[in-house]
């Protein structure tokens, strides 16, 4: 299968010429391929923003797309370099689990990178995302068939995950991740809170649950259900995360009715 | 007509999986489109910011891309989602006001987005952007005739203009723009100026007119012609905002001559 | 010979519109070229960091793209606009040094922009790329011989490069860049040093001497073979320029043992 699409998200920056160079190995492999940029502002050596940003954004792609990730602490050590195929979408990422969170309803096809014949010639120790990652998504758009890269494993690093809890009136979670804009995403179901007596977080407590972001007043602090299903903190026309003094981490709380 | 290239405009960073969803979105109503990102630095929620961008940028495009802009601080509430067509150019955007500024000789056309069957099948109170606007735009990009979107209208948001204004021998105005590099775009057309005594920025006195940056020695607050046609203030390999201490909105009077 | 992809480095930023006009100028010329971003963060007016950026990244792109380079802070001078063939790749760059540091072994074939007719119609005086870069661009996508362009040249302006120094068992060099990760990349070859018994940063002393970073606990400063095969110094999992102080032109010094 010929992929049209290549899609990249690292943790590099866009002041170093990494990405440029990563760029620049794809096309020498395969000039028709399109590029995608998805992120490259992950947070270095941030592990869970990655997998949290791949879990919220992969699912909305085409099966087609190869998606690369170089997140990547480890590079040059034994971790190896993983191609994945989970609920048909296909990626290229270090095994550190940044992909786990993927929802997969059935086992993920997963290759261990072994056939140096797709790498660059000279592989440095630092910096496999243009020695490894890069060529071999050229390679593998072109239609390379996944199993020329190395052989199947069953063994990877899964992420732990830290699903939300219920006792009694009250589940507790965590904030997984927050946006631009301050708001708090949280790791609990939305459908299993209804219209809550109160959310806590950390030890300052949110009572008013809106639909959206403009049905309170500028300045109040709403939950409501996030994009992904699930409970989510802002503050109206301002940033939740600020004024409550909230990061990824502080405890979540709802209060059932 | 179909559309080979969409543009994203968004104001959601790029540490957040949002754009990335949107674009996994428009490859899977349509693979083939082409994609470009203009930003997705526009400050949160900053209609302005956003509405100086598109008429600096939107007017260089040929006629056939399909930009998708989304700056929504009231996503989810009843303000609608139109379709506009504006000297040529093609858009969908909140109706907010943020395209009103691009000129326009003669009367825009403008659809407001009410037929569900071309947005994704459960519609997010918060996440538009992915929900709306992407599948739409995929449609569009595949050759939708806009009619089949929604109900053409002629009423929507205007953002309100404050024109620059001459008394006697001064023209005043006030700080549009501050690009990265400091430099302060204002809203006083450079035709009306000539090569005026002074330029007050607040209360500081600007007193040098050139044609370029290069015109006048490191650390010269200089006052030029901007690339856009109006009076721009500079400091010669510096930040004019910084040593000024100006921002958007800091009120600017060119002294003629 | 037609090109199909076209990079774009600038220090302009992605919260302004430059970038953005830039592309819809060369789409107007060229709908069909495919449009690549390397960087906008490039910081601004920073010749030597967009040189070492394009050395970085440059060699990696199959030769038949396009580069175009605005880090141009003579704007509107008498400076010169150069369309550059070097070792087989293509830039348009403003005659500032910037791409002098690309590795050639041969004489670059060197072009001054002078044909008003593949500029746009109006020049302004202070945004070149937009003026001069993105419509010259488009045409030689298109297949312009670039000999329309302008006249040959064999003078422009050489970045001064102070490669590094061997004083008995001493190499003195100094840093060159610093990545988003805090490591810094110095201009000492690392084939000369051998393993060193100590590398000074400045007047502090990194003494561990590692394949990649993931060699010595977290914490640890370490100096190792960067990916481009230069001394580069590193605090595994942290950031050895805020742990050192170090910056570009810090002074480094390698003890050879």
């Amino acid at each position: 299968m010929t992929t049209t699409w290549i899609t990249l998200t690292t943790d590099f920056g866009e002041d170093s010429p990494y990405v440029a160079a990563m760029k620049g190995v794809i096309l020498s492999v395969n000039p028709d391929v399109r590029l995608l940029d998805l992120s490259h502002q992950i947070p270095p050596q941030d592990i869970r923003h990655a997998a949290f940003f791949l879990a919220a954004a992969i699912p909305y792609f085409p099966s087609s797309v190869l998606h690369v990730v170089v997140v990547d602490p480890a590079v040059g050590s034994e971790r190896a370099v993983l191609y994945v195929e989970v609920e048909g979408h296909r990626l290229l990422a270090p095994d550190n689990g940044c992909w786990t969170t993927l929802p997969s309803a059935s086992s993920p096809r997963v290759i261990c990178l072994a056939e140096p014949r797709f790498w660059r010639q000279r592989v440095s120790a630092t910096f496999h995302g243009r020695d490894i990652f890069a060529p071999a998504a050229g390679h593998l758009s072109r239609g390379l068939d996944p199993r020329e890269l190395g052989p199947q494993t069953d063994s990877w690093v899964r992420l732990p995950s830290f699903p939300a809890q219920q006792t009694g009136d009250r589940i507790t979670g965590e904030v997984l991740f927050v946006d631009r804009f301050g708001n708090l995403l949280t790791n609990i179901p939305a459908e299993c809170v209804g219209k809550p007596r109160a959310v806590l977080v950390g030890d300052k407590e949110v009572t008013r649950w809106v639909r959206t972001y403009a049905d309170a007043a500028p300045g109040t602090l709403v939950a409501l259900t996030g994009s992904s299903g699930h409970v989510e903190i802002a503050l109206c026309q301002g940033n939740a995360a600020r004024r409550l003094g909230a990061a990824v981490g502080t405890p979540v709380c709802v209060l059932l009715t």
